[in-house]
C-alpha cells in the first residue's frame, strides 16, 4: 500500500531485485497515479499497479469530501479566522480542488477558482465559481489554498502581488505546490513565527503575507487529516483491491489497473447501510429495458 | 445525428441494406447510448457509433446544466408553483438528476433522490441530500420528476401513497418513466386539465395527483429546451466528432467510440473565450513534473 | 389596499375631500411604505395606514421568496439564457435584493451584489457575494437587475462601460430604476426588438446591450407575477389587517401602523399547517425561563 | 458590559445599593436581553441597559456568521466525524441557528430544524430546510445541536428515542439547553468518556449517545470561539454604545435602549473598509426621490 508511489518509486530505484516478488501495489493519491502512469508508460513498470486512488469508492467520497472538510479545518485551526467574506482561491479544480471550493462557500467564502485544464475550468465556472488566471486571482485572494498534486503553482511572482495579510497554504500531495523557496529569496526579512504553524513573511511591497505549516499539507499539519467515517471507504476498497490482486495475481497484467466495479458496489452498498439509507432495485422489466435495444422505440 | 438511437434502430430494423453504406452514427442522450452498447454488446451493431453524449463537453453542461435549468423553466411555466419550502423528489442521480436536484435546492426547495445505483446513492447523500427509496419518498413529495432514462420508475404501488396535490413530471428521455396506462387504471375518474398541460388524476384515496405534459418532457413541452448558450457546446461537440469520424471513416472500428479529447479541450477552450474566462497554462517545470515519475521524492 | 401608494398619494393630491372618510389603507409595497413614511413625517399623511409591506409574513416569503423565484422566472423567459457560468448584478441587498441573488447563485450564477446602505452591504460580503460599486460592476456584469425601490440605479455613466451582450432587468417597483431616457440619448441608434420583450440598444462603444420589458417588473411583464403559493400569506395579511383597521377604526392614530404580531403569527401557522409542517411548543418550565429574569443564574 | 445578563442580575438580587450609581450596562447576548426585557416589564430594572446584541452589527454578524462557523468547528474538533452525509438536527432558527444550518448544509449535512416560533418555522421550511418537531427529529438525527437562550430543548423523552451514535451538543447561552440531569436518570450507566470531551451514555434502548463538552458551549468549550475578525464588530459596537451611554447619562431613560443607528452604520463602514469593499452613495437625485411622496407618480 502506497501513497504518492513513494516506496514503488523507492523499490524500483533502489532496490530493484525486490520488484520482482511483487505482486502489486495499491496506490492511493493522485500524485502517485499519475507517476505511476508515467512509469507505465515509460515501460518501467516492474509489478502490477491497482489504483486505488481512481475508485470512486476512493476519490469521489475521499478526496471531494474529506479533503474539503479537514482542509477547512485546518485553516480555521491554524489562523482562526472567520472564512465568511473571505476571497479565499482554491488553486485547482479536481475533486480535492472542487471539495475545497464548495466547503468554503459553504462557509460564506467568495471562492476564486484557477486551473490549467479547459474542461475543468469550465465546469468550476459553472458551478458558479469565479475563474482567473493565477496572476490576477493573486491581488484579489485574502486565502490560498493549493490542490493540484503540480509543482510550484504559486510562484513568487504570484506572491509579490499579495495584498498585506494575505494567508498560504497548501493541501495537495506534497509541500512542493508553493514555491517556498521562492518565498525565502522574495522576502525582505527571515520569517517570523506569528501563531503555531503561521509564518510571517514581509515583501518587498511592504506586505506581510503568511504561509501555514511551511507548505505542508494542512489538513494534516493542523487538524486531524481526514475524518475516519470517510477513510472507512478508502481502506475498504484498498483492503478489498488487495484481496483481489493476490486471488488473480496469476494473470494479472504488469500495468496500472482500475479496481474492478464489484468492489466499489460493494464497498458503496456497505456504506450506505452504515448510514441507514436504503434505495431501489431494478424491476425485471426495468433491467430488460436497459439491456435491450429493441424495446422502447 | 441521433437522438435516443431511434434512428439507427431504425435502420437496424426496416433498413439493414441501408446499414452499410453509413460511416458512422452521433448519439447524444444518455438513453441512446445505453441502447447503442446494448446492441454492440449483441453483436447487432452495424456501423461506428459515437458517442457524443459520453463527451464531458456534452454531458457534463447540456445534461447537468441545461437539463437542471429547463427543467425547472418548464415546471414553473407549467404550474407557477414557488419551489421554496416544497419536497421536490429528484428520481435519478446521474448528470440530469443532479443537475435538477442542485438547481431545485438553489430554488429553496427541500430535495429527496432516489436511486438505484449505490455510488450515486452516497454521492447523492454527501451532498447533503435525503436520499429514499420512491416507497418512502412518495409519501412525502410535493412534485416528483423523472430523470432516470429507464421505465415505470413512478408506479401506481407508488401513486397510490402520494399526497393530495402531488405533481408528477419527467425530464428523462421517453415519456415511458411514469407508468401513464398504470395511472390511468389507478385514476377514479377520466383525467380533467386544470390548466394547459396539468391533468388532474383522482385517486382511490381521495388524493388528487397532477401530471405534467402527459409524462412528455417537460423542458421540452413547457419551456424551450435547454438556452442556446449550453447547446452550443452539444452542437460544437457533434460537429467535430462527425468531421473527425469522416476523415478517419477508413479505419474506424464497429464499436460505441468516446470523442476524442482533444475535440473536448478545443470545445471548452472556445467556450472559456467566449465567456471572456482566462486560465493559466502549464509551466514548462510543472510539464516535466507530472510526467517524470523520477522527480519530486 | 393600495400598491406603491398610488391609490393614497392621488387621494391626497386630487381628492383631499374623501380623504376624511377614509378608514384607514393597506400598503403593500416597499416603496409604497417609505413614500408613506415620508407624507407622515411631512404630517401630510390625512388617515391611518397599515404597512402590510413590512409584516414578517409579508415582505420575509413575498419579497423575498416570491421576488426571486419570479424575478428568475421572468428573466429566462424573456432571455432563453443559461444562468450558470453569468456574471449576475444584483442591484440592492433588501429582500428582494437577496431573494434574487439567493435564487441566481442557485441557479449557477455568480453573482455580485451592489448597494448603498453599509450594514446589507456587509451582509452581502458575509453571504458570500462579491459587492462592488456600480461603476465596477458595470464592467463585469453579464445581466444586470434592480431592486432597489429608488430612482435611475443603473444610470448611462453604467452603461457605457458595460459588455457587448450585456442585459439589463428591473423587478423592483416602478420602471424608473434603469434611466431609460438616458440610455435612449446614449444609444447611436433607435432600439430594435430582437425578441419579444428583449430591445438592443446600439452604444458609442459599439456594444449592444439588451433592455428586458422596457424596464417594467420583469416578473409581471414575462413572467406570471409571484406565484400563488407566497402571495396566499400576503393577502391573507391583508385581509386580516383591514378587519383589524376596520374592527379598531374608532382609536386608530393617524400614522403608518404595523401588522398586529398576533395576526402574523395566525397567518404562519395557517401556512405551515397547509405545508403539512408541525412544530414545539413552549412547555410550561420553558415559558417561566424566557419570562423570568431570576431563572437560571 | 455584561455577558447573559448575570451582572446586572447579581447587582439586582444582592447589591441593590450598587445599582443607583450605574449608568448604564451593556448586554451583548440573546439571552441576557430576553431576561433584561422580563426585567424592565416587571418594573424591576434600575438602571439603563443598552441592548447591544440587538443592533445589527452585533447579532447579524457575530450570532449568524461567527455562531455558525465556530459552533461547526467545535463540533468538528470534539469529535472529528465528517458532516457531509450526516442528518444534522439545529435546535432553534434565530441568528445563531440559522447561522449554524446553513453553515452545516455548506458542510454537506442534511439538516433539519425544530421551532417554537411558527414564523421562524416557514422561513427554515422556505430556506430548503426540513422543519420536524423534536419528537420527530429525535429519531432521524445524528448529530444535534441547541441553539435556543432556553431551557430544556432536548429531553429525556426525546434522547430515549435517539438512534445509537446519536451526538449532543450546546451552542446557546448557559448549559441548560440539554436536560443534562434527566440524561443521567435516563441512562442506564455512568457516563463514560470515549475521547476528550465526549462523552457516551448508554440508553435503556441499547442505543449510546454522546454528550459533547458537557453541554457547555461547543465552540467555547472545544474552538476557540467566534473569529477576532467577527467579534471586532460585536466589540466596537459595544464601545461605541458604551462611550454613547457615557456623554447621554443625564437623559438615559430606565429601560432596555437600541443602539442608535448612526453607530451601526459607522462600525459597518469601518468594516467594508478593512474589507476593501467600496459601496455606492445616493445621488442627490435618489435621496430626493425617496424623502419624497409627491415625485414619481
Amino acid at each position: 500500500m502506497d501513497d504518492g508511489a513513494d516506496l514503488v518509486s523507492n523499490i524500483h530505484s533502489d532496490y530493484p531485485e525486490i520488484a520482482e516478488k511483487i505482486i502489486g501495489s495499491m496506490e492511493e493519491t493522485t500524485t502517485g497515479v499519475i507517476r505511476l502512469r508515467a512509469m507505465a508508460n515509460d515501460g518501467a513498470l516492474k509489478f502490477p499497479v491497482i489504483a486505488v486512488n481512481d475508485a470512486m469508492t476512493k476519490n469521489m467520497f475521499d478526496n471531494r469530501y474529506g479533503t474539503g472538510q479537514s482542509t477547512v479545518d485546518g485553516i480555521i485551526r491554524a489562523t482562526d479566522i472567520l472564512l465568511a467574506g473571505k476571497n479565499i482561491v482554491a488553486v485547482g479544480y479536481g475533486w480535492c480542488g472542487r471539495g475545497f471550493a464548495t466547503r468554503c462557500r459553504g462557509m460564506g467564502a467568495n471562492v476564486i477558482d484557477t486551473e490549467v485544464d479547459p474542461i475543468r475550468a469550465l465546469v468550476a465556472a459553472m458551478d458558479g465559481f469565479r475563474v482567473l488566471p493565477m496572476s490576477e486571482a493573486a491581488k484579489v485572494g485574502d486565502l490560498f489554498c493549493t490542490l493540484t498534486g503540480d509543482i510550484h503553482v504559486i510562484r513568487p511572482e504570484h506572491m509579490a502581488v499579495m495584498k498585506n495579510g494575505a494567508i498560504i497554504a497548501n493541501s495537495g500531495h506534497f509541500n512542493v505546490e508553493i514555491d517556498i523557496d521562492g518565498l525565502k529569496e522574495l522576502a525582505v526579512s527571515e520569517p517570523k513565527e506569528v501563531r503555531s504553524l503561521v509564518d510571517e513573511y514581509e515583501l518587498p511591497s511592504g506586505a506581510k503575507i503568511y504561509l501555514l505549516a511551511d507548505g505542508r499539507l494542512i489538513n494534516l499539519a493542523a487538524a486531524e487529516g481526514h475524518p475516519a467515517s470517510v477513510m472507512d471507504m478508502s481502506f475498504a476498497t484498498q483492503a478489498l483491491a488487495t484481496e483481489w490482486a493476490v486471488k488473480n495475481s496469476n494473470g494479472l497484467e504488469v500495468k496500472v489497473h482500475n479496481v474492478p466495479e464489484s468492489i466499489e458496489d460493494w464497498v458503496s452498498q456497505l456504506k450506505l447501510k452504515s448510514m441507514g439509507i436504503e434505495i431501489d432495485e431494478l424491476t425485471e422489466e426495468q433491467k430488460e429495458y436497459l439491456s435491450s435495444w429493441q424495446m422502447g422505440t
